[in-house]
Order: structure tokens, then C-alpha cells, then sequence
């Protein structure tokens, strides 16, 4: 059984749908970020750097339990663990690594300092919306190259690259892009959105954030494409 | 043979010092990215993101060439080929990990913001540099508590986590912090900083960088404790 520590946010919905792909057994427990519930001790015990996604695997190596945070690194761990999503070695290995990699040092944060200063920032602050949002549609730019030549991120296997990026290509016209520019990422969207699994990933949690956010946190966090739709 | 596409830089450093301390043979290509090499079609074929540091492995997997972006992703697969400071299981792998993502994901582009706002923006965003400013200082929190807990990143064990993250603690002072406040990391710092193989390391490039870069690129790239110090 994984306890699993997580707001429905893009970095919690990795790993949810990593977790219903692989069908392994969890227990949701919700840190309600907004109220700071990711600075008690008990967490920080298990996530360092007070972010959620964070696991205790309490079958972890040896039987024993395994606290972990970041979710780059639980998507290794659990790839590792049931051996889908990340091939053992070879080529295809170090490209979806390459591209996880890609997702945790660019996509993540810079679609996320777009959002803080599209949205969130208490005072408008022109320089640094334009450097962000110019900067995100660089990063759309890449991934849509890559994803003319290939499937999938890492080639022509679902891999964890794939579940860590697509969380954040949800609100793409919110970021203040037009998805017409970016054929291949809405393709590759649209096949995974369809996912079984998927679908069940992203709804894990929906329900306290729908409640007890307002509508522009909401639609900051899931964006156009988000759970609350319909199709979704 | 490996042939290693790179700068001077925070991100190249980590992996001059892995294949340092892993004794492999390479050969470097200076990428000089302020004049825009990065953007060559046939470097953009290894780095979709036309970002250093990138790998071509003449005797990659099966005996095939294989080509690497991404300093994280080349960490492990550097780890994984020798065997070298990444458990191939357990615990301590899966920590060295989450410790690797953590700088990928916070150290790395929040330190890179700092620099761009401190130093290099062509118009002072005061909002930026403070929002920023805070976050490093946060950011080096995390590490000294985690450095007051466990000899190195992951744990009793030097890894690849230490190389992700050592070159990025240089110039500490020039961000506006105070080393005195951060007693962990420096002791961290300072004994990595004596290795041989990372004095070598750093060496790479930094005469071009040298006799090609400005002063205020000198510091912003090696800071304080850089590789122009005597010391170091
Ligand atoms: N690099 C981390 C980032 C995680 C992250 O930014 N989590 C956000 C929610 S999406 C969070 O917990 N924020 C709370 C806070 O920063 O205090 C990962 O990939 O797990
Ligand atoms: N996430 C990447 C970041 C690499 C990176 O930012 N490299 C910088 C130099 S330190 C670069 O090549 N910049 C050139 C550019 O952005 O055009 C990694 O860790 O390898």
C-alpha cells in the first residue's frame, strides 16, 4: 500500500496517474496547500522542500517503508518498482529520463512563474509576464517538434515523460497561446486525455479542490482541458 | 569515447565533474552560448531545448552512439554506465534521486531567475528580484537542513545529487545571502570543492570563458568561490 501525499494540482496529477496506470493500491491523504497544511512537521518529514506530490511506499526495498518526495523521482521509483513506463536500459531509458528532465527543470517551472504572474502576482509586473510567457511558448515550440517526429516524448513508448508533461499542457489558451499553433501537443493530449486511467488520475482529489477554491484558482490548475469538463 | 557538447557553466560543471570523477575519456566541443552556438541545427539534433550541457556516446548502449541532453538525465546515465555514485537500488538511490530533481526543478531555475533579475535584466523589476531573492534564500534553507542531518544529499554516500547541486551553491554571497547563515552548506561545499577531480572539473573551458566573457559574466557564472580563485 502507498500513502500518498497530494493536491490535485499538475505535479499531484503525475503521480496520481502514474499510480491508476500501473494499478497500484494508494490512499489519498490531501495537503490543502492554500492553507499551508505542506508546512507541518509531519510533512516536511517526508517532503523536505514542503511540495507536494510525496509517497511513504510501505512495501518499499526490503519490505520496508520508503518516504519520497518530488515527483520526477516517484515517477522513477514506481517505474522501477513495477517496470512499466521506463525501460530497464537502453536508448528509450535515457530519452524518457532526458525528457522528465525537460518536464521537473523547464516546463514546471516556467509555466508555473506564468501562472504567478499572469494571475496570481499582487501587482502587474509587465517585464516578467512577457519573459515567461514568451519563454513558454518556446517550450511548447520544442515539444511540438519532438512530438512531430515521434509518438510519444521518449519515442514510440508511453513512458513517464509523458505522464510528468501532460498534466501541464492542460490551459494552454490560458497561458495566452493558441493551441493551432501546436497540432502535435494537442494529438498527443488528446490521445492520452482519453486514457482510462488517466481520466481516473486526474479526478483524484477534484472534488476538495472544486469545493473549497475560488474559480481563478481553478481554472489556473486545470485550465480548459481540466476534469471539470464534460469529456474529461 | 565520449564527446561532451559544453559551456562553463553551473549545468556544465556538473558533468565535467562526473566524468572527472568517473576517470572516462572525453573530448570537448565548446558551445559558446553567447553567441548563439546553441542554436546550431546540428547541436539542436542532441539538444532539442538548445541548452548545454549534451553527450554523444561513441560506445553507447549495444555499442551504438548515443546523444544526451539534459545535465540530470546525463547524471544518470554517466551513474548507470559505471556504476559509480548512484545505487543501482534501495533507499539511497531512490533519495539520490529526489535530491537530483530538487535541483532540476527548484536550485536550477530559481538560482538562473536570480541571476537574470539581479544581475542581467535590462531594466530593474524590483517585484522580481525580492520574489526571487527569497525563494534562493529558502532554497539554501532546505539544503542546510538536509546537510545538518546527513553528510551529503543523499545520505552517508557521496552522489550524484552532490555533483547536481555543488556547482550551483558558488557564489553564495553574490546573491545576497549571507554564508554564515548557511553553515552546512559550506562545510558540504568546501569538501567537495578540495576533490581533485572536481578542481579538474571545473577547469574545463574556463580559459575561454576567461578571455571571452566580461567580468560581470565571470561572476555571475562563477561567483565567489569559482574556479579563478587561488584556492579553488
Ligand atoms: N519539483 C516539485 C514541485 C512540486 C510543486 O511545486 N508542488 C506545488 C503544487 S503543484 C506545491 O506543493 N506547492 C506548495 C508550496 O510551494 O508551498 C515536484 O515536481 O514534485
Ligand atoms: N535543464 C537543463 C538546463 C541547462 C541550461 O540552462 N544551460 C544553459 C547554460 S547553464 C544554456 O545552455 N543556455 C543557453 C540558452 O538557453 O540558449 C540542464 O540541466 O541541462
Amino acid at each position: 500500500m502507498i500513502d500518498l501525499y497530494t493536491w490535485a494540482t499538475p505535479n499531484g496529477h503525475k503521480v496520481h496517474v502514474m499510480l491508476e496506470e500501473c494499478a497500484l493500491p494508494y490512499r489519498v491523504h490531501p495537503v490543502h496547500i492554500g492553507r499551508g497544511e505542506q508546512f507541518a512537521p509531519e510533512f516536511l518529514a517526508i517532503s523536505p522542500n514542503n511540495r507536494i506530490p510525496a509517497i511513504i511506499d510501505r512495501g518499499g526495498p526490503g519490505g520496508a517503508p520508503m518516504a519520497l518526495a518530488e515527483s520526477g523521482a516517484i515517477l522513477i521509483y514506481l517505474a522501477e518498482k513495477t517496470g512499466r513506463f521506463l525501460a530497464p536500459e537502453g536508448p528509450s531509458r535515457h530519452l524518457a529520463l532526458q525528457w522528465v528532465m525537460f518536464q521537473m527543470s523547464a516546463v514546471g517551472p516556467i509555466f508555473g512563474q506564468c501562472y504567478h504572474f499572469r494571475t496570481d502576482a499582487p501587482e502587474p509586473v509587465p517585464y516578467a509576464i512577457d519573459r515567461f510567457t514568451r519563454e513558454a511558448r518556446r517550450l511548447y515550440g520544442v515539444l511540438d517538434k519532438r512530438l512531430a517526429e515521434a509518438r510519444y516524448l521518449a519515442g514510440e513508448e508511453l513512458s513517464i515523460a509523458d505522464f510528468a508533461t501532460w498534466p501541464w499542457a492542460h490551459g494552454i489558451a490560458k497561458q495566452g497561446h493558441d493551441p493551432a499553433d501546436y497540432p502535435n501537443v494537442i494529438r498527443w493530449f488528446e490521445e492520452i486525455r482519453a486514457r482510462p486511467a488517466v481520466r481516473r488520475g486526474v479526478k483524484v482529489l477534484s472534488e476538495s479542490r472544486r469545493l473549497e477554491m475560488n474559480a481563478a484558482e481553478r481554472d489556473i490548475l486545470f485550465g480548459d482541458a481540466g476534469p471539470r469538463r464534460p469529456t474529461a
